[in-house]
């Protein structure tokens, strides 16, 4: 080597760099859970959220097309929990609708844990696992905090990751549930998924037609990849919970005509016009709870909110409840930092010497 | 382990998960670089942007205070370049202004690459050596472009990681350089630098008054921590050209009396008014190049439209030049491209599956 091709090497200032990381797999991130709740962890984090000791930055938003002319992105969702056990960093999470047709998860990315006091990456780990964990938590601390513990049925309509990870979860945390009515455009995908719960202790009930199983359900999550409104309020069983996680499948009359719409983070909602919600505050048909000039409807509670007593449930209600949990990036680096911390008592993970 | 630990399990769809991705270390991006011009990768980036092939779209941004009161911040910026060698990735590039004092640079980060159909993170490496070359490399394709390639004098100001950066690079890239001049706080930190180059074929100055320092120069490299503007135009001498790295230096005379204000691009500028340029644009004292109705001074062109022709360079021209290269994270994004398909080339760095 000569001079020359070493130049930038002359810009060394003898200051330490990077220094070391920890990359956890997939399934070093999945030995790490078996020994954590990541419910509490989310339910936490949301009453911290409230508490106003989470920074939750816009986030940052690549899209493109792929070479199928696909819907392909990655978002950067940086955030940080100040509280007890301050936790920082960032999901970086990317997707191609393409992707389950060439046998890939739709989504995947890493996430990345910071040190809170030089800012470097500390841990950087398989972030796909704990997104559809933490989307799934969200709704099991709904689903407490709106008074829906002792539902005895629950209705899944969309049976990929998000919908196979909710059911997995509201099993464990629903102890009344008896009946579970599932939908998908791909009855195979539902079959599937009920062939995961079939086990003696379910009534499980394949759907061939969405309004039969969302009809079904005192719960019901929609995970689709909707992106056009088509579930009318009078779809749903009077009382029933709609945890609306894909965002796109509630027509409006059914947030207008709702007894009680939550969602995780107003913010987020206002600034996302293209979802539903957003759109219906922007055109002024819903406001903030808090919006003494506000027309239209209310929203009527955050998710934290409830948490921390800040607002009450209404209970079961008629004609039904919206929660639209929109997704909150802190939440997750709230799991990273718990997932990280683990590992690191453990000896989980592999070492890497960045420079 | 019970079934209930594993409950999160269920919920796998058979689908292929994050898959394998390689980690580059500092040392083996330096391995690649040797092999590489980077200033041939961001002189083509930035005509390529110019060319309208560039995605770039807001960054993510995270600040908090440590322990110390210090500044922290992580950025993240995702960025893509759909030209003939697609780059799509993000450059997290994290920083606290009170690592020097514990002994390491005062920042760090990752640079991720990301698969153009899946969008499939595939590179993760080691993200500060490539940030500081880009930095300079942008220098070095400015002082080019602006026509001060046959410069033989340079100052420095600010004798820190980029600073030595852009006194190693500029050194290789100006044939006629004989007179060095460098300004540093600390005297020590020029001192430092003045050894690297003391080879017997430059004539180094270190000076201890900054206006001498940038008297000095026909080239002058801003590269300091400034937030005060300080450099007045009759610092400058007749028909320098200063290249604004550090954006906080140069006070608004120094702009406006300009002959030409080049910048790296018109959006970044214009949407952070915390920046001086980005200030005088909000407040209608500076104008963009095609803006008919603006008030106040025009900006004269951007860095890739001097590349492609779209604009003309001045030339050497007196007051003087300000070239204010704000930073695109895009050009980042354009070299992990570059090394990853290099290293990958080569069998460079550690392979890890995802899951």
């Amino acid at each position: 080597m000569t001079d020359e091709q070493l130049w930038f090497d002359q810009a060394d200032t003898g200051l330490a760099g990077a220094g070391a990381v920890t990359v956890l797999s997939r399934a070093d991130v999945r030995n790490c859970l078996r020994e954590l709740d990541p419910v509490d962890v989310v339910r936490a984090t949301l009453a911290d959220h409230d508490r106003g000791h989470c920074l939750l930055p816009a986030e940052a938003y690549l899209r493109w097309e792929n070479s199928h002319g696909a819907y392909t992105r990655s978002i950067g969702m940086p955030g940080a929990v100040l509280s007890a056990r301050p936790s920082y960093g960032m999901k970086v999470i990317n997707a191609s609708v393409s992707n389950p047709t060439v046998g890939l998860e739709r989504a995947g990315g890493i996430g990345l844990c910071f040190d809170a006091e030089t800012a470097r990456v500390t841990t950087i780990m398989e972030a796909g696992l704990l997104s559809a964990v933490r989307t799934a938590a969200v709704t099991a601390v709904g689903v407490d905090a709106a008074g829906y513990a002792a539902a005895s049925s629950l209705t899944i309509v969309g049976c990929g990751a998000q919908g196979r990870m909710h059911a997995a979860l509201l099993r464990r945390r629903l102890p009344d549930l008896r009946t579970v009515s599932l939908f998908d455009r791909s009855p195979e995908a539902a079959h599937r998924l009920a062939a995961v719960h079939d086990d003696g202790h379910l009534e499980l009930t394949v759907h061939t037609d969405a309004r039969e199983a969302v009809a079904a359900g005192e719960i019901v999550v929609l995970t689709t990849t909707a992106d056009e409104g088509y579930v009318e309020p009078d779809w749903l069983r009077p009382g029933a919970l709609v945890v609306n996680v894909s965002l796109g499948d509630l027509t409006d009359a059914a947030f207008l005509d709702a007894a009680a719409v939550y969602v995780d983070d107003l913010d987020l909602v206002a600034e996302n016009p293209r979802r539903p919600l957003g759109r219906l505050m922007a055109a002024g048909l819903v406001a903030r709870p808090d919006d003494a000039d506000g027309t239209g409807r209310r929203i009527d509670a955050t998710l934290g909110g409830l948490l921390t007593g800040r607002y009450s449930p209404l209970g079961v209600a008629t004609p039904h409840i919206v929660l639209n949990p929109f997704g909150m990036g802190v939440l997750d680096v709230a799991l990273y930092a718990a997932i990280s911390a683990h590992a690191s008592r453990t000896g989980v993970g592999t070492p890497i010497r960045l420079g």
